[in-house]
């Protein structure tokens, strides 16, 4: 299977499917079509059916897919079958907020280091973790080997703390800075800005 | 202009272009071609000249688009050539934490009310604001004629409140849950799901 024939949409779509899938699970679903979940998902089941085609057949023409192993092999697909453990720097108030947030650790992603830079931060408890000098990331990030991290840092400071994960071996940023971070392959970003979603959500609000 | 023939994909594009200007205004930048925006967003210069299109002519061929007069039209567009009153429904870590980010304030976004339904968290302050009753919430909803909402209460509760907001008369949810929220036209929603980026990007750290 190469990875770069399949597009980056519809990657983009299967996390969705994912918790769409879960939830389904959970209200007793045992079999789902591409109509039902093209339904929930406001997306054309032709779409949903493409999507799927790219990484093999997962059901049989007009039978549904049977829910449970469409989300094994979903999961092993994002390659969610595992624990991942995640670097997060700066913390600030979202970054306390993000370190004890349970979401992350009941989806196998766990927050294993807080790092700042703050005199002030460093050495105290936020939830079950300590804050820890950022010039320690570096160290930790080889030793333990991790490819995830979030970074949470001031807008000056982004891109110079992304340039210090990357070279420890940092392969993927979920960016809360707002800053548009430059970074060469193979690393990747997913940027959160809620400023640039609620600007996406008033075109939509005119004057009414 | 007819906004039904804009598609959302362009829109969604529009706070990035914005974005990357106001970078560009502070480097200096007084003229901006559509080939300088693309290399920074990572978007092909046709593109950015055909989502710019559905919006009339901003430039002139060959010459660029001129910087300032650009952001203008896009704030105009986009509806934040104003301040925009926000009001937030749950008041955890996160919610604390997003009530008093500045880049919300800084962007016209103005958080004027913050809101949980615990007894303990009721007429404490956190940062400028004080948490009040969420059940205060629809009256004030409509008596400020506020629009704009966001959510960062638990799974359980999310469209149930949501619902209660959408009564109440708001538009636009920022939804923070993880719940894929039913919502019914004209209201918008725009989902933050951290643990979707991160599943995103797991699936391109293959077993290296």
């Amino acid at each position: 299977m190469d990875k770069k024939q399949i597009p980056d949409i519809a990657i983009s779509r299967l996390p969705g499917y994912l918790q769409v899938l879960e939830q389904m699970a959970r209200e007793g679903f045992g079999v789902v079509s591409s109509l039902q979940l093209g339904k929930r998902l406001n997306i054309s089941p032709a779409q949903i059916r493409k999507d799927f085609s790219h990484f093999g057949e997962f059901g049989q023409q007009g039978k549904g897919y049977p829910l449970f192993s469409l989300m094994d092999q979903l999961q092993q697909i994002l390659h969610i079958d595992r624990i991942w453990q995640v670097v997060l720097v700066g913390a600030g108030d979202l970054g306390c907020a993000l370190g004890n947030y349970q979401g992350f650790r009941m989806r196998g992603f766990d927050i294993v280091k807080i790092y700042d830079n703050d005199p002030m931060k460093i050495g105290k408890k936020t939830g079950a973790l300590t804050i820890e000098d950022v010039n320690q990331m570096p160290e930790d990030v080889k030793k333990l080997q991790i490819k995830l991290g979030i970074l949470t840092v001031t807008q000056l400071s982004a891109q110079q703390v992304a340039d210090v994960m990357m070279a420890a071996g940092i392969r993927a940023i979920l960016n809360y800075t707002g800053v548009n971070l430059q970074v060469t392959a193979p690393v990747h970003v997913q940027n959160i800005d809620p400023v640039m979603q609620l600007l996406h959500m008033t075109y939509y609000l005119a004057d009414d």
